[in-house]
Parts: structure tokens; C-alpha cells; sequence
């Protein structure tokens, strides 16, 4: 399959060095990296076992990949005023455009200026950082959960899918890709904004039980949002108990807004704040402890 | 009247200047500003116009001082642990304590150890800094209000609000001590709070909507609070209009707590926080933004 790779941070070079790996066509859209990779290829750090690809197709212009059969989006959410420039050029009838991004409202974005019909929207679960030029560091996790932005069965999601777990990524469909959004959401609204706005990893905030109780609360609000949204099936509570386990076991994991912070970019708090809040208020739904965290985010950053 | 400083920070050293000013005998217990003071007297920068105290009753041990009238308490709450060792030394019989410290609780710490009928409570609404050691930077404002910690009509208070007035204070008196307690919460708790958490004066705070509506919204939890204590007369939500416009025009004030955290010292944020919370929790008052803002402030500084 013929896949550009737009957005070639921590998630798009490792995603696509494993598609490459497994023999997929892959075009990395670049930046960054342009030099690096393209004098000495891309390094793979991960905890599933390093790898080096040697060639590596990497372009400074989507104009010189031109029309693909994927494109995979892993753009900062803060970067998207940018999909008509980065993505028209590689769009032919036919091209599915994935996106891999954080948070809520880019599937809707993309599909206002590609189609509807060609977008599909992948949560990913992975925890992974940028290191020197021309490496990527995969510290865990991994999983995507792919779905139709239309509700529909073409059984191309399966497709990718298998496509993916061939490439030996944990991945499966959904009927439902609001509600694995919104699932995501429950982990990334507390973990991204409180790392970020105390500039701390995960396992700091959670070995204080005030803190904890905050997580816990700011948790419950998101899937109270979420459960308003017409889910095929709700959220239970319970599901703070598993995302808790989960991030206990990720030790001094620092989340992607927090190494944005470190490193000077913007936030994305549009995406991963400000257009949930606005979809639970639109039914109804209060969350005054998520809204606390976007706007002390906002101010600490502004 | 013989006047002891306990507790010679900002404040005390502000108004215990004030009073010495007017003919009071005060002697006021020294730490850092000891050398300095006892070498060239104390230096009043003030908006009301500068002064000098080329001699100072300056102490480094109460034991020194012995029993005095009046004992002035500025200490900042976080030591309120020493208070039986600062203060002992100065209590005979007759001796009254007034406490200016911020938030709840420290009427009632006093009145256990020393006798509730020597109590009172007095709420400064003072913008000032230390400088350097033998100096005092009063900003803005300075107002007290006197109240009993035990409800009754001794007079006394009228006589000290006399003498504070004397020296050039705005002081009145309140037969409801609680109330104006709560009513400097209203202020203390959002501006304290939000400037330490993210290291900005008031003015940056209230420049953005955002925030502006998160102040609102961190008042109205406090006057709930407040409210459900028993005042003798509610605190009204326009009360929030009037902090809002108070503020407005400090300009790029650094509230106490604020300053504490600049310079590595603890914050006050069981005296301002944390009890506040539990007695609105006695009265079944959840305080969301306030509870996540002290979480957050022992987050970031614990």
C-alpha cells in the first residue's frame, strides 16, 4: 500500500517505520528529520526490540510524493490549519486519509475539506518521544483502535487493521469511534493537562492522594461528557479503576502536551480540552474541573 | 499601650512601624531583619508617604520582651506551630492577642492555648513587601477589621480600633468576626492561589477572560462556603463584582503567597485552603475549583 506518513513526530515515524518494516510503500512527510534520515535512515528505539531502516523515502513537500492509497495523519492538533496545504496534494480518488491525532474534532475538519467518505479515525494508545534527528523512541504501549467516521461497514477498517497487525501493531476496529475518542479523552484530559501544567511525569501525580482523587475526579466529569454524546453503549465509572492501573505501571512517563511544554511548542488544547467542553456543554454537561485545567493551561502558557 | 510583633514579616513590620510612630511602645521579635534594624532603624516605604524609625525595640527572643499588653500576631501560618514558644513569654494576666494572620483557624489554635477570652481576630486587607532586611514596602490598602473571637461587648476592640486609627490605619470594628474572615477568603483564596500555582500578579490573571471567569467561579464557591456558616447576614454574589474591581486596580500586585513561593518559603495553604474546605464540608458545601487549586498548589510545591 502507498502511505504518506504526515506529521512525522514521535507517532508518525514510528508507526510508519513499522508499516515500512513490514513492506508497506511508506512516504514520510518531513521536517526535522529531512536531513537525517535521509543521509543515515531511521533508528527505531523500542521496547519491542531496536531496528534501523537504512532507506527511508523522505520528502520536504507533500507535492513530491503526490497521490497515495493512505494518508496517515499524526499532525499536532495545533498544526491543522495546515491539513489543505500538507494533505490535498496527496489525495486521488480512493485515498483513505487516517487520522492518528489526539483528541476531538479532526476526523470533522478533514472531512470538511477531503470528504467524509474517505476519513477514518484511529485512537492510538502510545507512549513514545522524539529523541536526536532521525530516531524515534517507542517506550511503550502501542495499541490503535481504528473506526468509520461514517457509520458504515466497507470493511476497509479491517483491512488497515490487518495491515497494521501485520506490521506487529495491537489493533482493532470499533463501530463506535466516539466512544473510544472519548475513552482516550478520560486518560488524556487529566495526565496530559496536570503533567503539563506542573511540568511533572505521571507517577509524581499519582503518588500524592490528593492528587489521585483529583485525577479521579476530573476522570468522572470526562465520562459524563462522554455518556451525553449518544454512545452506543456508556462508559462505566469502573473505567477510571483501569486507567488507573494503566498509568500506574507507566512509572515517570512524561505525556506529549508535557515534553510540547518542555520544548517550547504550543498545546493542544483546543482539541483536547476546549472542543470536548464545548461538546458536553452543548448537552448540557458540565465539567468545571476539566475547564479549571484548560484555562490554568491557557494562562501558564498564553 | 506595650506592644509585642510576633511575627515580623511584612505586615508586622508594617503596622507595628505605624503604631510605634503614633507613641506606642512596641517591641517587635526579630529574625532575619534583626541586624539590620538594630544597626539602622526600620525604613517604611509607603504610599502614603515614606518614614524612618531610627530606633527600633528590636528582640531576638520573647523571653527578652516579657508581658505585654498587647500581643500582635503576624506570623505566617505555617507556624503556627511555635506559637506557644513565641508567645508565652508575653501573655500575663490582662495580656490581649490579636492574631492578623491570613485565613481560618488561628483564633481557635490561640484560644486553646492560651484562653479564648484573650482573642481577637482582626483581617488586614494589606498590600505590602519586605525588601531588604530593615525595610518595609506597603503597596496599597491596609485596612483592619477588629472582632471578637469570643461574642461579647467589651469595648476593648474599640479602644484598639482607636489606637490603630491614631496611628493612621482605617480600622472598624465587626461584632461578626466569622463573616469578615470569610469575606477575605473570597479574595484570598482565588488571587493567593491562582498567582503562586502559576507564578503571575493579579493583573495578568484578570487580563484574560478565561481566567477572569474562573476567578468568578472559585468566589461563588467561597461565598457558598461562607454562606452556609452561620453569618449573621449572607455574603452577597455581587460581593464578587466588587473584589473583581478592587483588584483591577492593584496592577501587577504579587499576593503573599505568591511571594512565599519566589522565595522557596511554605505556603500558607491550610490556613487559606484547607481549612476553609473542611468547615464547608461540615456543612455539606463541596468547594470543586477551591479543593483543586490547593491540590494542585501541593502538587506543584510539595
Amino acid at each position: 500500500m502507498r502511505i504518506a506518513i504526515v506529521g512525522a513526530g514521535a507517532l508518525g515515524l514510528y508507526y510508519g517505520a513499522l508499516l515500512q518494516r513490514s513492506g508497506e510503500d511508506v512516504h514520510f512527510l518531513l521536517r526535522r528529520d529531512y536531513e537525517a534520515i535521509a543521509g543515515n535512515g531511521l533508528k527505531v528505539f523500542s521496547i519491542n526490540g531496536d531496528f534501523t531502516l537504512p532507506h527511508v523515502k523522505g520528502y520536504r513537500a507533500p507535492e513530491e510524493i503526490g497521490p497515495m492509497d493512505l494518508v496517515l495523519v499524526g499532525l499536532k492538533t495545533f498544526a491543522n490549519s495546515r491539513y489543505e496545504e500538507l494533505i490535498r496534494p496527496l489525495v486521488e480518488e480512493g485515498t483513505q486519509i487516517l487520522t492518528l491525532q489526539n483528541g476531538l474534532g479532526n476526523e470533522e475538519a478533514l472531512a470538511t475539506l477531503f470528504g467524509a467518505e474517505r476519513i477514518i479515525g484511529g485512537v492510538a494508545f502510545l507512549c513514545s518521544n522524539r529523541g536526536e534527528p532521525g530516531e524515534v523512541h517507542h517506550l511503550g504501549a502501542g495499541r490503535i483502535i481504528l473506526g468509520e467516521f461514517l457509520p458504515r461497514d466497507t470493511g476497509r477498517i479491517e483491512e488497515l487493521a490487518a495491515m497494521f497487525r501485520q506490521a506487529g501493531v495491537d489493533c482493532r476496529t470499533t463501530d463506535d469511534l466516539k466512544r473510544a475518542r472519548w475513552e482516550k479523552l478520560v486518560w488524556n484530559i487529566p495526565f496530559n493537562g496536570l503533567c503539563a501544567l506542573l511540568q511533572q511525569p505521571v507517577n509524581l501525580i499519582l503518588a500524592r492522594d490528593v492528587s489521585r482523587k483529583l485525577v479521579r475526579g476530573i476522570m468522572l466529569e470526562v465520562i459524563a461528557g462522554a455518556n451525553a454524546q449518544g454512545l452506543a453503549t456508556f462508559i462505566a465509572d469502573g473505567y477510571v479503576d483501569d486507567m488507573l492501573e494503566f498509568t500506574d505501571a507507566m512509572g515517570e512517563y512524561k505525556p506529549s502536551m508535557e515534553i510540547d511544554r518542555e520544548e517550547g511548542r504550543p498545546l493542544e488544547i483546543a482539541a483536547i480540552f476546549r472542543t470536548p467542553l464545548a461538546y458536553g456543554a452543548r448537552e448540557g454537561i458540565a465539567m468545571p474541573r476539566v475547564e479549571m485545567l484548560a484555562t490554568l493551561l491557557e494562562q501558564a502558557t498564553g
